[in-house]
């Protein structure tokens, strides 16, 4: 029987606050550009307090790719931990709207709902600095078997293993998903992310999934390498399939018959680079689940990165479907 | 002695949330395109509801127009009220990144922080509904007089007619402005809300307001008639200075010697019209407040009304000081 859904995300659930900053700021703040810094709340406000006037706009890094294939027209669902205040509100009225499945019990007591603070350089790089909020009372409790076990692929974020009882609900997802024959992706997330969590990273790559998505610095992180085409090889003895994203460059794809490139497009108007790995993941499984080759996939998962990149924040600003139509 | 501020705003302080929509949607709901309405709570969720992914950001005319005046260089207070909730925290971070004093004492109980839901069709035209939440709870304790008596101009917005405590809110700040010599300006915000209020409206605009801003629909709404340069001569026996602003068109600028017309810039990409009468004001009162000619400042509230116009959201999006320098 069919599966109810093509795709269920499992990540953080954050509302971004985003703003246009210069290099200096980075520097004296001591971020290092392209990263994503976990903060305490005392952290986060004071940096917010030397922040000029922000836009607010959902994000996550799970939750923009099942915004994008929600838009992108498919049967999509999402778990993350919000809690029942403002920005939980706004968080759950973004996905939901865009017609995705969201039923997470939001908690009532204990830490807000998560915020990120994006900064956005001259040359439209975000750095990021993240307070976990709610997101770190999301439990094995969250994982509704139901809805896990009903998705063609379930797709985590590795910033998931983050907050400590988020890896138990990681790991019950896995393994609903497998018991029933269904896939599991992953998201590398960030280098960073993959320094953190090196050793248990590998463990999971290696035994746990089958699609994985990564860019060039978090996969060359993986395996202490700096030849991508050695880490592309070295995945493809374990994964099913992968995705390493290049920039400007495009992609290389991963399956157990090929290993390609996958040309990227000329951007015209690079505005703000948040949620281009997250969107290309969008295009790319939104192919994968309408059964088309590797090769399309990536393509898709170009054109798509390419969009979110022309404005501020990571949530599609135009109906990806009608776009895909146009430009495919 | 010189005043500590060259305009003190009193307004509903407000976080806009943001979507683009379609003509048949707002005929669907009934709303008359370019108004605002003023919706419960349960209308204003019922709304959200079915709205697809949104963006927030800080708005409220009277707020949007002392944003635009501290980005201006200006020395610059706000009055308005908040809760000490989420909304509120963003509210209040943005106007005071911008470098404007704001110490409104937030409500601790009662309704959250006011929003707008601000619809913005392929026109650019701007469709508002705003949940009034703490504003309220604006009341004559919250018109501080060290600070209402210390500013050159109190900028006044007509929404803060609506609710009932902030009328008398009003009516201090006018007296407590007027005993020490200093000027009242009034924004006429909306020709639904001078119909509201008509007949305090004229008592007030003939009798307290130094400065009018209203656009020609507002004006000839206030004096029932078709003829906007009947309504301008009529408000010159009555107000010292006033500004109509006609859209596309430029202004009509007005003082006791005379009533000329200020022709508009051309603005290349039109966005979102939400915020070109706030900004519009705060361009007109940086000029005053350094000494220029009603033309001139007629001029200046052209040029920061044409920059708020090509982006959504009311606030500058850039460092209007600077962009003065290089287009006056």
């Amino acid at each position: 029987m069919a599966n109810k859904f093509d795709v269920l995300g499992i990540g953080n659930a954050i509302v971004d606050i985003l703003i246009h900053v210069d290099d200096d700021f980075l520097a004296s703040e001591n971020l290092t550009k392209g990263s994503m810094t976990l903060v305490s709340e005392q952290e986060a406000a004071s940096l917010y307090n030397k922040l000029g006037q922000c836009i607010e706009c959902s994000g996550g890094s799970a939750a923009n790719t099942i915004a994008g294939l929600a838009s992108l027209g498919s049967n999509t669902s999402y778990i993350g931990k919000i809690k029942d205040d403002q920005l939980g509100t706004v968080f759950r009225h973004d996905i939901k709207s865009l017609g995705s499945d969201f039923n997470t019990t939001p908690s009532t007591e204990g830490p807000a709902t998560a915020h990120c603070l994006v900064l956005v350089t001259p040359d439209a790089e975000r750095t990021m600095c993240t307070y976990l909020g709610a997101c770190v009372n999301l439990t094995t409790s969250d994982i509704d078997k139901g809805v896990t076990g009903n998705a063609d692929i379930i797709y985590l974020e590795g910033y998931l293993w983050d907050p400590e009882p988020a890896k138990d609900a990681f790991r019950k997802a896995i393994q609903i998903a497998h018991a029933v024959g269904n896939k599991v992706a992953l998201s590398l997330s960030d280098p960073f992310c993959v320094d953190r969590h090196h050793a248990e990273f590998i463990k999971l790559v290696e035994n746990d999934i089958d699609i994985l998505f990564a860019n060039e610095d978090e996969i060359k992180m993986l395996y202490g390498t700096d030849d991508v085409n050695e880490a592309a090889l070295r995945v493809q003895k374990y994964c099913e399939i992968a995705a390493i994203t290049c920039g400007a460059k495009g992609c290389i794809v991963v399956n157990g018959a090929e290993i390609g490139h996958v040309q990227g497009r000329n951007v015209e108007k690079l505005v703000d680079t948040t949620g281009a790995g997250d969107l290309f993941a969008a295009g790319f499984l939104r192919g994968l689940t309408t059964g088309k080759s590797i090769g399309e996939c990536g393509a898709i998962g170009n054109l798509i990165a390419g969009e979110v990149i022309t404005h501020l924040g990571a949530r599609p600003d135009i109906d990806l479907k009608q776009f895909v139509n146009e430009n495919v």
